[in-house]
């Protein structure tokens, strides 16, 4: 079955927007969020700039639309495992278990790392960016808030702060320790295996009979 | 009484580092770590580009001394204040008391954070800045933990984390929430509010039988 005009038209639009954005997350890798000019960016794509500027109102615009892409992304694969809560042999996950899937599907490529770091130093100095940015994060807390709420509820725990206070130190400690480790040239597996160990002393921690 | 030639020797290099350390700080507030160029910077202190380097190596060895020096001059002065004990008024002071103390003194000002940040950043990509700034962060986390133990054989509390990993997540709460707090353009006030709430519910969480 063939698409209407309409539909072709926007599954086109999506697509420019998709490669554009994969061009600038490619861009950005090689040479930083201030290197990655429009230009380098549109032929990377094989667009002109008249494509980009019909989809992103900034090179700024685009690179937010990036990373919230990813983080969304993240997040809903996360709800629905923890909404599953059965791990991969459909066995009922433990909360330790479920600790690890989140910190696994929290870790994000170096490349994602640095991208997020710099637009959190744009937003200090960029009102739009900021609002973007704070928009974003409280998105982000919500989510793993409920995500906790869940846990919580179906494991019967009792957590020693707000889910959402409980929440926002989690996305702290992931990013703090994934800045850390590609500061200290970690590879994936000893990064990852850092946030684990943390979030675990954390949980063990906030949340009342954790693991025991 | 007059110096000798060393001793006045000594104090003029100090003071020309000192000077170049200001000049650089209100260089960078103005145009950002990037744009602060070392030509810059000297115009601004009033020394020649010789006077310089032949006390930095570089603009950002530069940058890791100046943050290192306000971060030292904090922590020393909150070790004394703990190992006192005491409140302005001579009263022995309680662990939420101390608490309001540790997030008066980590609080840094708007350009202290786009420091921080600026630097941590640049330690992502560069081999040099990353090896400073581990040094830099490594220490930190060792002297608040430090602190963390005074305050804790003090009181008789029980962590229920070690203490290096509780010093951790402070620190990494206090540079997230300025940097929220920035990137929100809270006042002064509202920030400093926002850090001690959040550090009472960690400590609470973390701290057993802790502002009971």
């Amino acid at each position: 079955m063939s698409d209407t005009p309409a539909q072709a038209a926007t599954r086109s639009r999506e697509n420019t927007r998709a490669r554009l954005m994969d061009a600038a997350f490619a861009v950005f890798a090689e040479v930083g969020l201030d290197g990655a000019s429009v230009e380098a960016i549109c032929e990377r794509a094989g667009f002109t700039r008249g494509a980009f500027y019909s989809n992103f109102d900034s090179k700024d615009e685009l690179f937010l639309a990036l990373a919230a892409s990813v983080s969304e992304h993240k997040l809903t694969t996360i709800t629905e495992r923890v909404r599953a809560l059965k791990d991969d042999a459909g066995r009922p996950a433990g909360p330790v278990e479920v600790v690890q899937w989140l910190v696994d599907l929290s870790l994000d490529s170096r490349q994602g790392v640095l991208l997020t770091s710099e637009i959190r130093t744009r937003a200090m100095r960029d009102e739009r960016i900021a609002a973007a940015y704070q928009a974003w994060l409280a998105d982000m807390v919500q989510r793993v808030a409920a995500i906790v709420d869940d846990l919580v509820a179906t494991y019967g725990m009792r957590l020693r702060m707000p889910a959402s206070a409980f929440a926002q130190l989690m996305l702290e400690l992931w990013e703090s320790t994934s800045v850390n480790a590609l500061i200290q040239r970690l590879d994936d597996a000893a990064t990852g295996e850092l946030v684990r160990t943390r979030t675990l002393v954390l949980a063990a921690a906030v949340v009342e009979g954790f693991g025991q």
